[in-house]
């Protein structure tokens, strides 16, 4: 059985993911539609060891390759014990963030390149997500967005550089994978965005709301 | 700088690599050789932690894709802060067990899949030993010869069966490196097994006693 029913969204710092999936749960509790919302590592035991492992400070020596390594077993896992038995029970899978992530942020903005990150996530490889929503925000916006937030985190204080580096790895998914990946113009309103998306996921489910 | 000095010890269950590992160190120390003499995780920090999760009892979820990647994860760490700055330093290093393990023993007794295996371990294909010394036990000697030890742990409990699939694995192994890989008759005595192995190394690094 495939019901095609794996949509990951994906974007750059303040491209209104956390907004766009809220409001595509609500709009699918409404029309009582079956379906998990996640993200890696989603509270699955193994991948939260392996992410702690990650994030642990003290690990500076770990090398680039390892981490890449490290986040595939943790998807790895995520996509066995959460994303595969939901979507085999007929479920849709919102998932914040997949593989594309790991080409876009490690494979071209840090450099690990993206045959590398393939490599190392050739499982996972064996169940891409059906649809991914892409949030095409240009780096100016992000950035311009990001100044008025107030919390910041390690990621938000990297250099212009980054997110442009970001930007042109998520262009480079997009033509990997021109048939799955739909892109959606981030720079609008976060309303306009969020019709978008809304727009795209029901025109891919075919349902008319 | 390429000194081709990375010697890996591979084999089933009894194939006295540590005996043959030590004579070797001992004759190294004697000749006034500098080498370096590890196996995985190598009391490397971070391939420790990995260990640990791999091996924690109550991780019985765990997919075998997870697994494997966690091996190359922790083998990728090695590699980066043990192997190659001795290697750089122009120190011989032993490696007791390495890629080939996992090749054999994961990817084709376990079931994953050798090329599943050498995609998961791209990034380790890059320092792939110089010399493998395989010891070639049949089954049915190392059988015999477990039987004879005091302590068993799991892998000795293992059926026959598993046995002959991981002596089938490194034979495959063996056609896929015929180059590196150096198959040494161990059904022979201990010490006849660590001769030949010595002679291998010694001739390899074209030295004479």
């Amino acid at each position: 059985m495939n019901l095609k029913n794996f949509i990951t969204f994906e974007g750059g710092e303040c491209s209104g993911k956390t907004t766009v999936i809220h409001s595509i749960k609500a709009l699918f509790d409404e029309l009582g539609i079956e379906y998990i919302s996640t993200r890696e590592p989603g509270g699955i035991k193994i991948a939260e060891q392996i992410r702690n492992i990650i994030l642990d400070i003290n690990n500076k020596e770990m090398t680039s390759e390892t981490e890449t390594l490290l986040y595939a077993a943790a998807r790895m896992q995520h996509l066995s014990e959460r994303v595969i038995p939901a979507l085999n029970e007929g479920k849709i899978v919102l998932c914040d963030r997949f593989l594309d992530s790991s080409l876009a942020y490690q494979g071209y903005a840090r450099g690990i390149g993206m045959d590398n990150v393939l490599k190392a996530n050739s499982f996972a490889l064996e169940k891409l997500p059906d649809l991914t929503i892409f949030i095409d925000v240009t780096p100016d916006v992000a950035l311009k967005r990001l100044s008025g937030r107030d919390k910041q985190d390690r990621l938000d204080l990297e250099e212009m550089d980054f997110h442009k580096r970001v930007y042109d790895g998520y262009h480079k998914v997009m033509e990997m994978y021109p048939d799955r990946v739909v892109r959606i113009d981030g720079n609008q309103s976060l309303e306009e965005v969020t019709k978008d998306c809304i727009n795209k996921v029901l025109e891919y489910l075919k349902l008319k709301v």
